[in-house]
């Protein structure tokens, strides 16, 4: 057979399997496996590892300090390109579970969906890889490249074992580049490259009043309320539009170069079908200031916060504790540290009776992949080739995937290539993935292998 | 028998039954009666109704809308002197639960005092009038002076057929005065007199932001995020000194007079006493300013917030939504339908995204009875003989009691006398009342009884 028959039957191969591929994200899917509570993610990674070594990858599951690594190898040449393919099987938890149309660990079809935690965020994705590496298997007896594999069960949690990980098997994840599917495709359907990531750091506030809950007319005007504490001290570090007031924080900002606004000014954008996704009538910003929002800016965002009682009826007091949950998305080169340092300092000096505490996820530093790597054009070619369309070059996503531990600890760069839906509703009630974005997936890691593989001949 | 012999047998019986009253204080108090949750409520009524029959007072449940009244008659002479005593059956709920040190509805007895929910906020104040009305009759055949009892089950839950109940039965609760007992002593343990009350208007605030969750890194930056908009309008309405910023809001304060300062001057303060009762090492507030914040001035409370994620691990969302409960403590001659719409006004201004709901809680009056009604001395004579010492004087209350029914339907004027010791923790977990105030309530109100039968018997 030529190469373009191998290929043409690869492609072919993944069509026929189609059915077994959705049967097998099903299982997965199916198997809860929330990091935050700690909810049968080791169960799941022991089924992902079964699932991989029935297919001949060499999988096994690697323990950390927290939720176990699934690692696994195809190792064809020791000498060829080796892709290292991350992802995560763990999942975000579920709650307010009463606005799911369906529950979240019953994997179902509607309209061309499954539906289900994890479906897109990530086990569809992750899942993608090893189904293209199966069909090259079978057709081919062999994959074009070697392949490594990293999923991780703690990503949801903020990675807080990877660093580690990396480090401990620095030698056996040796690789070429690192590919990550993860995220959604443009809101356009076509397909995106990304070469980098926001930072995330997650902080937590506490105020204190009383050391018991107060009686709000017995008591009201005399007992210090910790809700106003959190409201004075949160409305001194965040101006109305969004702009962070507090000290220093934008100092290490990378500037926004004329390079990334004209890569910016390519991307599709329509304000409408935007809003949509998100779940607003429409997106209130200009193209150049929505995409720089999320790629190239920080963001300091309130993740929850709590404090008394709303339930049903009421209960007038005076509560003893207020705690809210703040993530700053951070941009090159901006400092986790730093940041938390400088949020600190900021609320030490406005109101020392509110607590700062760094953590409650993982920090992540930003990182970003020179747009001039020539994994880059690779790539995208194999995109284009499933897509029908070229690929969007994103300088960074708004997201936080560990991103930083392969330049920094491996020396190697990364890629991400999104296999999802743009609305398939990660981190919230109804995830879904889109069952073509699916099969498309599998075609797309089958076809990144090849040309990965090209290059490599080629260099 | 004379009359101090009466009055003395009347005590020693109460002493002689003390074992029998906490008896039944307990089986009282193990009847949940949640009116925010509607739970046991109209239990409780029933078992509250057989009581006071057991003791010879007509006593029926009266069905409203909403939880029924216990009302009970003990009619001695219809040409006499007729109180109405008013309480409340029903009780806060119990959450934090995990905070209880014995289960709030299984009455326990540690050092001195009985804990459990509503052993002070209302049960074991309003049994107390019971209690002293049953030693007379069983003294002296007879109570000195007519007695209603309107015991009501949504007081927790803001009144809100109170107002509807008093109307209906007008002609049935007339009576010369409305004698309450809630809430605690003075923290010196001196008895109390309270003039009025602070009216109480709830408020709910939500922000709406997106239809949805949205991923706090994919999005975050370009999703309105509701708790910084509940933040950022908040911070409008009060500053951090606790002054209400809403245009308006204090042109009906009734300004505070050298009479009320003089008032205020005379009573006890102890900042780090009173400062435990509410749980802080001490109050921050001059003694002229604490009360005048507690009795003088109004409150904007935040009683609950909540939003997002703030449970174990990590959720990086923007949150859909958020909503928080207000409770504005108004003073006279502040009302509550200006205040809402004042306060509907300026949030319309400032940020009409979010949506300003009034109610949560039945909207009460500020309500005062002049400091001359010919019953003051009469039940400051009452107190002084039980306690030994002379009640303060207090032109109001902080909390809010619906007291403006009784002037404002029955025409009739109010006068609290509390029984509770001041660290009862109404409204909080470990709601306890000391057993002795327990006891020196049922005292109070049968010299209450006899001093207002004399007061009559001299006009």
């Amino acid at each position: 057979m030529s190469d373009s028959e191998v290929r043409a039957n690869v492609h072919r191969v993944i069509d026929e399997r189609s059915e077994s591929h959705l049967q097998d994200l099903c299982t997965l899917v199916a198997q809860p496996s929330i990091s935050a509570h700690d909810e049968g993610v080791k169960e799941c990674a022991q089924l992902l590892a079964d699932m991989m070594k029935k297919r001949g990858i060499a999988a096994e599951v690697i323990p950390t300090p927290g939720q176990p690594v699934v690692y696994g190898e195809l190792i064809e040449d020791p000498n060829a390109f080796t892709l290292l393919c991350y992802g995560h099987y763990d999942v975000q938890p579920t709650d307010p579970l009463d606005l799911w149309e369906s529950p979240p660990f019953e994997p179902t079809l509607r309209d061309g969906r499954l539906y289900g935690r994890g479906t897109g965020d990530n086990k569809g994705q992750l899942i993608a890889h090893v189904f293209a590496a199966s069909a090259w298997k079978e057709v081919a007896g062999r994959v074009p490249i070697n392949l490594k594999f990293v999923f991780e069960g703690e990503e949801e949690s903020g990675s807080p074992n990877l660093g580690h990980f990396v480090r401990e098997h620095k030698d056996r994840l040796a690789c070429d580049l690192v590919y990550i599917s993860d995220g959604g495709l443009h809101p356009s359907g076509d397909p995106v490259i990304s070469l980098g990531n926001r930072g995330v750091v997650g902080i937590t506030m506490v105020a204190e009043g009383a050391d018991r809950d107060n009686h709000s007319g017995n008591k009201g005007g005399v007992v210090p309320n910790p809700v106003w504490m959190l409201t004075h001290l949160l409305a001194t570090m965040v101006d109305p539009e969004g702009n962070v007031l507090i000290d220093g924080f934008y100092d290490d900002v990378r500037p926004i170069t004329e390079v990334e606004t004209d890569l910016v000014a390519r991307l599709p954008f329509d304000p409408v079908e935007f809003g949509q996704t998100m779940g607003v009538p429409r997106v209130e910003y200009s193209q150049q200031e929505y995409y720089q929002r999320i790629m190239l800016k920080p963001y300091f965002n309130i993740s929850g916060i709590s404090s008394g009682y709303v339930g049903p009826g009421s209960k007038t007091i005076i509560p003893a504790t207020a705690e809210c949950r703040i993530d700053v998305r951070m941009v090159a080169d901006q400092r986790t540290a730093d940041i938390v340092e400088k949020v600190k300092r900021h609320a030490a000096a406005v109101d020392p009776r509110v607590r700062v505490i760094a953590g409650g996820m993982g920090a992540m530093e930003p990182s970003r992949t020179a747009p001039d790597h020539p994994a880059v054009p690779a790539v995208a070619r194999a995109l284009e080739e499933v897509h029908g369309t070229p690929a969007h070059i994103n300088a960074s996503g708004g997201g936080s995937l560990p991103n930083a531990v392969w330049p920094g600890i491996l020396g190697t760069s990364h890629i991400g290539a999104p296999y999802a839906n743009a609305d398939e509703n990660n981190h919230s009630p109804n995830e879904n993935l889109a069952v073509d974005c699916f099969h498309r997936g599998i075609h797309a890691s089958a076809e990144v292998f090849w040309h990965l593989g090209q290059m490599a001949e080629d260099a």
